[in-house]
């Protein structure tokens, strides 16, 4: 008898998955909830690498930028200093070496940052694929230069090594395709590019890869849903695909989905609204911030700081959305020492500070409604309560932390997470706020450097 | 009255031409005639240019014979030698620089060979677009290498600085294209190669770059007319495209096309049947004997002479063909001095010697029925009858020479082109054949080196 | 009268400058007083560039490590696995392009960094010179791959925007220079090596870039001195060159010289010895423990960080060292913002804390008798009598810092360089000792972060 | 008593040879008799290659004729057009690859050629050493590029396959070391570069390669044979070099020496007085007439025909030289095919005529006094008397060839060489002159092409 009741919850909860159809409309696409396992990570990890990274100038907008109409002239400066006047960017191709490329090293180090998940550009807007697509022909990872499936050997790797979820970008339009410039220049009522090159290969890479993310973006921001059928795709993904019950996708499948349509909302590069969101997003951010691909010739001042990162990250998480931190690689395919020191000590904090991060939620509050610089999180725990997590960017500069947000209660305690000690607080004025004695913790004795965070129990509101 | 016929005329002519509408079956295709001025140009040079001029080692199948099961065992040496280990085909497209490619040169070389009609590869098995081809993305000769429209400015220079044809020789198939390999292993159920990549190109090609030969071929004989759409294809160019009323093409349509179908007839590489062909046929041949694309390390011993070339020119046009001689160029873009050296010489004999090829036709018999190495050719001329051409590809050892075919008249003449004194002749036996007394010519009186041709006028048969 | 005096101490100044001349032995050599620049300034930067920084593997030592009897097999298989078998060291040059080198970012980069000087490798033992030596043609850096006087444009830079000393690097020997080779094979009785090449290229050295520092350098500490002529050389710089005055030089002159004659001592690389020398030395350290040549596959572990550089530092000039800390440009020319951020970060702890560093002296105690950890510097005021600064380099666990080494007056006061107020102090028992109540400054009050210095004043011992 | 005789006459010879000491002054040094075999050969074939092979453009002067005041526009365009601007000439070295250098295979050209010596440019204006120099360190063949000891590996093959003496050409001075620049600017008075550099070397090739022709060459005609020390060294050469008794050498040995000392004359380029000339000399020529280093980028109009070298050869050995004719091969080590197949036809024509050249003296008329383009060489034989060799450069126009020049006696009997039959002939008037009825010989029965050489035996003067 309990077998067969064993039997048929199972069949429930097959019927549950396999019964849910999307339909390649926006309204049921939107529907869907996004898989749990993203926004509780919180964090990711963007990797931009292509032929861009053999000028390894200005950015990864290399070409567009060099071949605009309105050149930037440093580029065109740098071309002419450095190659003949012939020099084509598919040139470049056959130097991207890629001779230092161990994928098992990027795992440990993304592992050891503390990511969730990784997002590689498959595909960036020069359409150089980093796995032998089918649907360019020489033009590709496999064809020339690193002689090798950058995609799938990352992939693997990062599967061996870690739990880190792989994710894919793929950018549908490409600058220079002539079958895409054909398509926009018909208002996108052809549709040859679309059919032969950026569906076909989507699908490969989803068949073959099976990312967990599946992010998408264009070069131009054009071409409408009917063009780019990202309906079609989507609903194929979400009902048929192999990952179809674990992926997570992005909103940049049309020129009119930005911010409205797809499953994670982007809206922009480096998007922080620092209000709280009615959706679920990613603030896509780089740490070179005058470029995401590498630059050979980059300084430090162009980095930022791990302080940086933190104060980007909290204030990120606590609107609502997952920070997708960029990388670089070199053309060699390694990741320089100075990223690499940013994501092992980002790692190094975040496994203090983590209970605040993984798995929290948006609170009430994002900032403090009376000292600057403090953001907030919050945890649902069974034997705390409501518990708030206040991100602290700056140490307090005064002896008494006023948090004008929180509504303590009588159970309420204040600690620093990594810390032993618990704080002396008491209440604001009429209960609405909570002033913590900061201890004078001499410095080797704090539990992280760059930020802290306050974790507050038993929170009323 | 008159002007009423006249328009009738031109109207029949028009209807003639534009009334003839050719189906896509052989049947209708094969029934349209060659155009007149194929047949009488004779002779075409075939320039056989790409990435494989890079290495420049072994011959144009390079790629293949490096990378097939059983490769060849000197171009691996070649790459273990000069390479890196990962270096690939497409690695070597940067280095294809064409710096010295001057088109003008070229055409003046052409014209110097008394050449009719020049056959320049497009694209070979490698799948390299000579032209900014939009459907090879980053994998064309403007996008990589010699950044330059290498089809168009040839043709250009081709056309302004002489009289000559030009041709385009496209290769349908290529070696490692995924999605050729993908439509060859379904049997050629799938179509995606020849949809998106084939024929796209080769309309782009002929509306263009408006050829007057199409030279089609493929690199492994395989895929059926259907699965090519050759019918289809062959029938637009009859019936509409820009070059539909002058344009010839060959017979290398599908896999059941060869020496069958379509317009002159290749059969094979090098074919030289020795006997009167039922069709119209060229005998693709190349002055290297080794190869077809150009080899850094040839040696003298490889090429044809002047001699050898005359040779298989006659014994070729007595047999109904054309010869078509090809030049591979350097990756530089220069046709050597030796290819140059043969051109011209070859030029300078058919300057004295042209009566006897241009527009003449196959006499009744090829060669000579007694002696050796004597190859005919005819022409009717109102003043002079049946005019029949004896090349003679080694000078007469003795003092007659008797030719056994002709049956001479009594007002018959012997001569030699470009020699001023008529040849003293009597009839053979029974008034078969023609037994000259061969003058004792000093050898600075000689027309020309290499070979002579006799002319005998007012033949019987 | 006053004046009068005074004019004859000037002339007796001046003719004890010009009237001293050194002979070309030991003895007189190393009588020579160093000049007072070189230990108050306490800091320089070294920079290791060459070819080296194209394959820019393994370390500056890449080519004698590749061909030597018993070769790295990193980098045997690195070249086997980059390039093709054939390829030579000397094929790297061409790819040394220096495209970024920008010799005023890098000055202000030193500047930054609080360097008192820089010594730069005009030749490393690959034997390639970065200037247009006379004695090297075609195997320089204005000759092959840069095309530019390294050495000259960066001394230009260094003298037009800081007040920095610019020094120079020099090896002697060659590992692979067959005229070397010869001497070094023959016992150093011939010296075709030393007379037309390392001795001609140190005089047109100093005389074209007018050096203050002269560092030589052997890769195999081999040769007497009076195989290289160092006595005559040095007799030289001291007596007649154009920095005669000013110029200080190491030890490396000869195989005995090295710990015993010339100038500062270097003994060995990163020497440390942790107790006070005799003798003024000099700490050569590189901040990638694993090279001092630039190396693209490098991975953060191997770097020190800024607490390590100030840790060497501390316990070199406590013992009469300078430290000389190393960077290795990349082949472009950059220096990588690894580098700068630890060079910058390093000159920001410097501007806190340089009181206690520039101009000082080692005091009787290098460490502290009691507390680990604890270096001493000493300098004389006439207001503050004897102060001794203790570098501490980790924070204290305690409340009661209990320093052994000091004897305290009744006018000591203890203060921490960068912080306001003074500290609270006890001597410890006898007299002996001082015990320092360390206040608990939050983080944020810090005047610098890695390592804090206290000043003893007043102090008795 | 006849073995004493013998036995002394073999001593004398013997003290004869050892006891010949030359001394350094011209005087004695061109006293020295040539060995004979040098005079015998009457053909060598020269080689020019070096670091020039590389942009193989223009000529072997390319860097003179780039960095000139005032410099061939043509290579500056073509810099421009193909490298970065920085690029150096020193930075081709790396790509001068030599990958097919096939030294037996040279050998075999060589031998076929008819050639009875090889002078190959060990080291060129450019001061690129082609063999393991010990005074060029990294500028040199096996060092950069080809990884090889090209004149060892040529010498090598020469001697192992072939008859033929092997020769070296180096060239003296360097257009751009700045050793030589400075001694040229000392007016000569200093002596750094000849001491360090020119006659290091020389000594190590002559001891090494032992060349049996040492081919001096400057490139600018500078310098005073006391500054290079010319005397002294071809002393040494003569008395007690290795190759002492067989070696040959020229006369570019000083800004006085051209045409004037030293061994065998080359006075200029090309020189070819069309005189005899009282001293044996040398016309050094080269097929591309444009160029002795390959170009990549040659037309075969520059080429000289087989029938020009014929002409140059018969005019220079009638008046008592001998033709060292150039060939350059390609970077990669390959003498192109119309450079073999020049060679290899000279070598047939040789074949056939080799009777008249080999080991032929000039005779009292070099050109005939009647008859344009007939030169004239001579042999005593025993059988056949005062044999002169008539060299017909073109097939007489009459039938009646009048010889001016020869008074033939009764026995004279006139032939051709390669030509089964005699000649008839008439003495001209008054006995002077020959009239040769020159048969009608059909040109299959000639026996070689480009040029015919008589034979006149017993000729009176």
């Amino acid at each position: 008898m309990a077998i067969h009741w064993l039997l048929i919850l199972i069949c429930c909860i097959g019927l549950h998955f396999s019964s849910t159809k999307y339909t390649p409309d926006w309204e049921s696409l939107d529907s869907r909830p996004l898989p749990k396992w993203y926004d509780e990570t919180k964090f990711g990890i963007f990797i931009t690498w292509g032929v861009f990274a053999v000028p390894s100038f200005s950015s990864e907008w290399f070409w567009p930028h060099w071949k605009s109409k309105h050149p930037n002239h440093d580029i065109v400066n740098f071309m002419k200093r450095n190659y003949r006047p012939d020099f084509t960017y598919a040139d470049f191709a056959a130097d991207f070496t890629a001779e230092f490329f161990d994928p098992d090293e990027w795992a440990d180090i993304f592992k050891a940052s503390g990511a969730g998940y990784v997002v590689f550009t498959t595909k960036h807007g020069g359409g150089f694929p980093n796995w032998p697509s089918s649907h360019s022909f020489n033009w590709n990872a496999k064809s020339v230069g690193p002689n090798r499936d950058i995609v799938g050997d990352l992939a693997e790797a990062i599967r061996n090594r870690t739990d880190i979820k792989f994710g894919t970008y793929y950018c549908l339009s490409e600058w220079f395709n002539p079958l895409y410039l054909k398509d926009r220049n018909s208002n996108f009522t052809t549709t040859d590019f679309v059919k032969t090159k950026a569906m076909p290969d989507l699908y490969e890479l989803v068949s073959k890869y099976k990312p967990e993310i599946v992010w998408a973006d264009t070069v131009d921001n054009l071409g409408p849903a009917s063009y780019w059928t990202s309906k079609e795709f989507l609903a194929w993904l979400y009902n048929e695909s192999p990952v179809k019950d674990t992926v997570v996708t992005n909103d940049r499948w049309c020129q009119d989905c930005f911010c409205k349509h797809g499953g994670f909302k982007t809206c922009s590069d480096r998007f922080n609204p620092g209000v709280l969101q009615k959706f679920k997003w990613e603030n896509c951010m780089t740490i070179d911030t005058h470029s995401w691909g590498y630059r050979r010739n980059s300084n430090i001042d162009a980095y930022l700081s791990v302080h940086d990162i933190i104060s980007t990250f909290a204030s990120t998480i606590s609107c609502g959305g997952n920070m997708l931190m960029n990388v670089g690689p070199t053309k060699e395919g390694k990741i320089m020492p100075i990223f690499e020191e940013r994501l092992r000590q980002f790692g190094q904090w975040l496994k203090v500070n983590g209970e605040g991060v993984y798995s929290t939620v948006p609170w009430s509050h994002q900032k403090d409604t009376v000292t600057k610089n403090i953001w907030y999180t919050k945890r649902k725990m069974e034997s705390e309560g409501t518990v708030v997590y206040a991100f602290l960017l700056s140490w307090p500069t005064d002896a008494l932390l006023n948090l004008g947000a929180p509504i303590p209660s009588q159970q309420t305690e204040v600690s620093m997470l990594g810390y032993p000690d618990k704080f002396i607080w008491k209440a604001g004025p009429g209960g609405q706020g909570i002033h913590v004695t900061i201890p004078i913790i001499p410095w080797n004795k704090l539990p992280c450097e760059w930020a802290w965070v306050l974790k507050l129990t038993h929170i009323s509101n």
